[in-house]
C-alpha cells in the first residue's frame, strides 16, 4: 500500500484531506460517516491520507464496500506549524497536496481540508491556479445576522491585501453570495473606520475608488463600519484577510464567552434554572441561529476548483456539514460566473 | 458673551466639549447633571461651548450657582465630517479646541469630547504634545471578559500604525491597565492571525520583535489570536487602530444583535416569557456585565494631559460615567508613569 496509491473506481466527488485535523483522522472519519447518514444525495468522497489507517477505519465500520467511499494513499502530513512554501516543496506526498492533485487530474470535484491555511492557500494556488485576472484567492465565511446571513471576505487567505485584491474579493464574494445565499443582487460594503470619504487607511481609500468603478456590475453600497455588520445593512462585507480573520475569531470568542456567562447565570439558583427550563425553546432557537456548525467551512474563492477550509478543531458534525457544502458548491459550480464577472470588471477597473 | 470668554473661578476639573455629541448639548448636559448626582467626590467641570445655550441650560435647572460648574464660551463646533487638520486651522474657537487649551493653560486637568475622533486626535497632539519619545497617541478601550476586563489598544487613534507605534502602545496600555484595572503586571498580547512565528503580516512580525525586546519592562506573552480575547489569556490586547476600531464596533454590533435576538425569542410565547421572568436575575447580571456604559469612554494615551473620547451617540448615563472616569484618571495621573516607561524602553528598542 505504501508503494502505489490506492485508487478506487468511484470518482468526481469531494477529496477529503484526512490528516489535517487537530482532533485526528478518527474525528474526520466520524464526520464522513455522519455526512453519508444525513445527506443522501451527497457526491462520493475520496479519503486522502495514510492508506493503512484509513483502510482500518473503513473496515472497523464495515464501510469497505460503500459505493461512495474510496481511499487515496498519501504518506506525508503537512503540520500546522509548517511553513507554506517549504511544506509544498518538501512534502510532495502530503494528503493535502494529493487531494488538490485529484482536482487537477479531474478525479475529484472539490477538496476539503482542516489543515494549515497557508499551505492550503499556496498549494491551491499552485495546483489549481487562480481564474484569469485573479492574483490571490480569498476566503469567505457565512455569518448569521438579524435578517439571515452575510458573507465576510477575506477571512484570512490574504493578510497583505492590495486595493485590487479587495476589488476582486468583492466580485468573487458577490458570485458566492448569489449562488449560496441565493441573493440576486447582494449589497456589498467595504469595512472601514469612519465612513466619511478620506477616512480609514490608504488601502481602504484606494479600494473604495476601485469598488465605485465596479458599480455597473456589483451592488456596491459604499463604506461601512463595524456597527453595520449585524444590522442587515449589507450582504457582503469586504475586508483584508488580516482584519477578517481577527474579526471572525474574535466574534466566535465573544459568542462562546457570552454563552458560558449566560449558562452560569441561568444556573445560579433554582428559580433561575426553572425559568430557563420554561424558556428552553428560546435557548434552542439562539443556539441554532448562532451555531457555526452549518457554515463551519469557508471556500477559497477565485480558483479553478472548489476548495474548502474548515477549522483545525472542527468536530464530526461540522465536518459533515462542510463535506456537504463542498459537495453542493462543486455541484452548483461558481468558477464560470467568477471568471465572467472578473472579465467584465477588467474594462471598468483603472 | 460672544466677545469675551466666560471664565468662572472654579478650575482644575474636567473640561467637557458640550457641542460634539450626535444627540445634542442637552443630552450632554443631562450627563453632567447625572455625574453631579451620582459621584459626590467628582472634580469640578468646565462646560465648553455656546455660552448662551449653556447658560440657559444652567438656569433651566437652577445650576447657575453650582460650585462645581462653570462655562467657557466657544463660538464654533467641529462637525463629524470635518477634516481633522482643516478643522483645527479653520475653527480656532471650536469647543473641542478651547477645551484642550484649558488643559494647556492648566485651567483644566482633563478633557472629555464626543466629537470627531480625527480632530480630537490631531488637536490633542498639537495642543498637548505627546510625551517624549511618543509619535502618536493610542486610544484604549476597556472590554468585559470571562474573568474581569481587558484593555484593547489602539481602537482607532492611529489607523496606519508602524511597529514602533505598536510597541509604544503596549507600554502605554500597560500603565493604563496598572492604574485603572489595578493589575500589577498586565499580560500583554499582540493580536494576529496564526500565532506561529512568521505568520500574520509584516507589521505584526516587526512589532513582535520589538515587543520581545521589551520583556524586561512589560509582561509580553506573545502573539495571540481572536479566540484568545475573552478567555482571560491576556489583560492587554495590542493591535493597530484600524483593526481595533473595526473589532470594537463589530463586537458591540454583535452583542446588541444577540440581545435583540434573545429578547424576541424569550417573548415569543407566554411560557417562555414566564420563564424569562423567573430568570430575570440572570438577564440583569448579563446586562450589567455587557453594559458599555461604565467604560463607554476611551482615553488618548501618550499625551501630556488626560483626554477622553466618548461615542458620538453616548447617552446621558454613558456621559456621566465618562466624566467620572476622566476625573478619576486625571486625579490618579498616568503621564509620569507613561513617560518613565517610554524612557526605559528607549534603551531596549533597537
Amino acid at each position: 500500500m505504501k508503494e502505489s496509491p490506492l485508487v478506487s473506481p468511484t470518482y468526481g466527488g469531494v477529496a477529503i484531506d484526512m490528516m489535517g485535523s487537530d482532533l485526528g483522522p478518527e474525528e474526520l472519519f466520524d464526520g464522513v460517516r455522519l455526512a453519508l447518514k444525513n445527506f443522501s444525495d451527497i457526491t462520493p468522497f475520496i479519503l486522502v491520507g495514510d492508506g493503512d489507517l484509513l483502510s482500518s477505519l473503513l473496515s472497523k465500520y464495515h464501510l469497505e464496500q460503500h459505493p461512495k467511499l474510496s481511499v487515496f494513499h498519501a504518506s506525508q502530513v503537512i503540520e500546522m506549524d509548517d511553513k507554506p512554501i517549504q511544506s509544498l516543496k518538501q512534502k510532495k506526498d502530503a494528503s493535502m497536496i494529493r487531494a488538490l492533485e485529484l482536482i487537477q487530474a479531474r478525479a475529484a470535484s472539490a477538496v476539503l481540508s482542516c489543515g494549515n491555511t497557508g499551505s492550503l492557500m499556496a498549494g491551491s494556488t499552485l495546483k489549481l491556479r487562480p481564474i484569469p485576472g485573479i492574483e490571490r484567492p480569498a476566503m469567505a465565511s457565512i455569518i448569521p445576522s438579524s435578517e439571515g446571513y452575510f458573507i465576510l471576505a477575506d477571512v484570512g487567505a490574504n493578510p497583505q491585501s492590495s486595493p485590487m485584491h479587495l476589488a476582486h474579493n468583492a466580485l468573487l464574494a458577490t458570485v458566492y453570495c448569489q449562488k449560496v445565499l441565493q441573493i440576486a443582487s447582494p449589497r456589498v460594503g467595504l469595512l472601514t473606520i469612519g465612513t466619511e470619504e478620506g477616512k480609514g487607511n490608504e488601502l481602504i481609500q484606494k479600494a473604495h475608488e476601485k469598488l465605485k468603478q465596479l458599480s455597473a456590475i456589483i451592488h456596491y453600497v459604499g463604506l461601512i463600519e463595524g456597527f453595520h455588520l449585524f444590522s442587515d445593512h449589507v450582504d457582503v462585507v469586504i475586508c483584508d484577510g488580516f482584519t477578517g480573520n481577527v474579526l471572525l475569531k474574535s466574534m466566535e470568542s465573544l459568542a462562546s464567552y457570552l454563552k458560558a456567562f449566560a449558562k452560569k447565570e441561568f444556573l445560579r439558583n433554582p428559580l433561575r434554572a426553572f425559568g430557563a427550563l420554561c424558556s428552553r425553546g428560546a435557548f434552542e432557537a439562539i443556539k441554532t441561529k448562532l451555531s457555526s456548525e452549518r457554515y463551519g467551512a469557508a471556500p477559497l474563492l477565485g480558483l479553478n476548483g472548489t476548495v474548502f477550509k474548515a477549522h483545525g478543531s472542527s468536530n464530526a458534525k461540522v465536518i459533515s456539514y462542510a463535506i456537504h457544502m463542498a459537495s453542493e458548491v462543486s455541484r452548483i459550480g461558481i468558477q464560470n460566473d467568477e471568471a465572467e464577472l472578473i472579465c467584465r470588471a477588467k474594462a471598468l477597473l483603472k
